[in-house]
């Protein structure tokens, strides 16, 4: 089976997952967002890559801080963005959403950016647009997260330069994310030879090893010498549901401390992709502290998001 | 009375309803359209016409669809956009109507597209305005809808070429239908022949025929060698109304189905405003079919409201 | 104690409250916003000053009149506007204040533009951003609003052309308005010599005095031989609330009347921050009338903020 992302000639068409993208568009990707941090930090943040291309991000379900990222990147990239919220629109009108998609493609949209509850639902807009439409999945049910994984893979590049001999920890709530499941494909096809997952046995998906992964349920041994701890956030239903005891318990057990953190590498880097539930899954010392480059990630992940749409555009 | 969509050199200067719109004043819409359609087909998809121009998209009754198409038109013609949702705004904070305009008017706003629930809420606002400010009708209750109604003018002769001789039939709900309402106005006046409304008699406005229309309750007898099938949007509060036995007994007598669609002429083409309701008022085989132009309808939408605004404005 | 406000330089670095800026740093302020007036009134409303900026405005309480103003002066600056409304957004999932400023910081925000309901807001964003992001107070709790300050100053100067020998009357509830308070300490800093407010004892802050005003019960007393009558919006809450007996005893005793306004100079000027409760506040009669310059405010308003963003950008 063709990759859907791909078109005939082997070049990015759609990003819907990072499972499955060749090595060398992936580094490309990378490489290309490196290119992008420099227009951020200039006093014109303005490059006219998409100067009138028509951007949608269509929404399905509300996620202020996606959105604002993804229409920062494209107003950077001079594209014209229009945001649609569409729990709210056409779709309560009992319009189907291949319908709307249809009906945004006839105004002549270029790329649509898709955030929406249901897996696999930027993979049906994508294998229904016209040839000339680029797909973008924000996130889709509990399935993939490509940009956060991009950018999660860029800001690990950026401090440890190489993935060759690195261990990386992801803790926390690995059965519902998105953002896990797309930076543990971009980690292997990276090849980063130690990539452990911690948490309780409620909140890890079983047969989680098939994916190249070692399994913790003991933080400290899961953290033990490791370069680079990703910290998941905890979704606020887990915290009272019948998967875990409290967010208390959760935090003596899987937040992360300096106690905890002085089990990783000395020169060890703490992610996490935001909103942080600060005493939950992570000690505000930690957040704050020396080890954290949680604000660097939103700061590559613009420019991991303008790389994606400028590679997409054909640029 | 002067017609108040004209100015003192009978000049558009509102876009209120296609009732009273002289032909010569239709065509020019309709041929500045036709140019609009090769900018939004290029690469770089913006024309400087409307460049420091402010449009305010004044919607008191929300309609993502119909705002999307007008955000897109002003933002191709680089005008700057400003989305007002009124329902959640100072309407609630007591503020008048005409206050509201007031203040939007003072911060020299250029052009309102305005949604209202109320019939005459566009024409209020035109009145009202200053000068040099034009308003737009984007639907006003059950009166008015004139830039669907020019699209599908666009539509149709796009397909047909001209209006001599042409048999159009409009079926379903006409009576809380602005669209179909904009669609008559706009065939009488370009000499269409033979207009007709189809739907049961719950849903045509008594003494509909006054508008020079035939009216028939059959929809076979109504489609008969018909060159242009209109469908109109049923409203999912009606499907249970008083006004109706059921969406499903609609379908069966005003649903819009290939075995039905073969007494119309063998190059008919099939028309619906959107969002449609399959299975409702139009069959899946139809919707998608080789006589529907329902997505180029969109199309047409954007260059029609692109004339709409350019040459308002002056262009 | 460094006034938060200015930078090392004694130049603006934010704009908080009127309450202690340097009276060079205000008349600047009202200079700038002149040379703006004219750009608003051309035909293409648009100068390049703050070309590849981002603005957000960062609205934590809704307010469409006052987000508008913003997002049309930051656009005729040439500015990206991102609109956040944070009550739907992450603030609900946990994420502290300033976890979501030093977010939109990472991504390289140049401006704020906060409104908030709890006083003391703006500062806190202001003492916590990069030293490159500037922070403008629109509106936290019942402390200040400083540009709306700054246009009813700029509207005072533009019609009374000094405010040396000026009697200012500000009517209504005093107690929960930023608006007063603002407007005090710009009439203050300026020198005018006598400025009365004039309210029910329930509507008046307790030491209001210590302001440098003057105060009344009667109407008829505070409004005899002024030349500036500032009506002030009264909330729909405290109409049937304990602090007043209903919304028509108010107009009664405290709402501005063709009769009441006989009391002020011939040339009085009327104003009012809007949004208006006719025949609460004001009776249409003045607000519509030959003294009214309510509209021009508005008009103002927009140079007003035009001007403050851009010297906060530097320009």
């Amino acid at each position: 089976m063709r990759n859907p992302q791909l078109n005939g000639d082997g070049k990015l068409q759609h990003l819907l997952t990072i499972e499955g993208l060749p090595r060398e568009i992936l580094v490309h990707i990378l490489d290309t967002a490196a290119s992008f941090i420099g227009v951020t930090e200039r006093e014109v943040k303005k490059v006219p890559l998409l100067r009138g291309k028509s951007v949608f991000n269509l929404f399905f379900e509300p996620s202020t801080r996606t959105r604002t990222t993804f229409e920062i990147a494209a107003k950077r990239l001079s594209a014209d963005v229009i945001n649609l919220n569409i729990t709210v629109s056409s779709s309560t009108k009992g319009e189907t959403l291949l319908d709307t998609v249809d009906n945004l493609c006839a105004m002549h949209a270029d790329m649509f950016v898709v955030r929406h509850s249901s897996s696999g639902a930027a993979h049906l807009i994508a294998s229904h647009v016209a040839p000339h439409v680029h797909v973008i999945n924000a996130g889709d049910g509990r399935h993939a997260h490509p940009t956060q994984g991009l950018l999660d893979i860029y800001t690990i590049r950026h401090y440890k330069k190489d993935f060759t001999g690195l261990s990386v920890a992801i803790v926390g709530d690995v059965l519902h994310s998105r953002v896990a499941r797309s930076l543990i494909h971009g980690l292997t096809t990276l090849g980063a030879p130690d990539v452990r997952v911690i948490g309780p046995r409620t909140l890890l998906p079983t047969g989680v090893e098939q994916l190249g992964v070692s399994v913790h349920h003991d933080m400290r041994e899961g953290l033990a010498g490791c370069d680079v701890v990703v910290m998941l956030r905890l979704q606020n239903e887990r915290m009272k549901g019948p998967l875990l005891p409290s967010a208390q318990e959760f935090f003596k057990s899987y937040g992360l401390t300096p106690q905890k953190l002085v089990l990783a590498k000395p020169d060890a880097i703490v992610m996490h992709p935001g909103p942080m539930n600060r005493g939950v899954e992570i000690d505000s010392s930690v957040a704050d502290g020396p080890h954290s480059v949680i604000l660097p990630q939103v700061t590559f992940g613009i420019a991991v998001r303008m790389a994606v749409m400028s590679i997409l555009a054909g640029n």
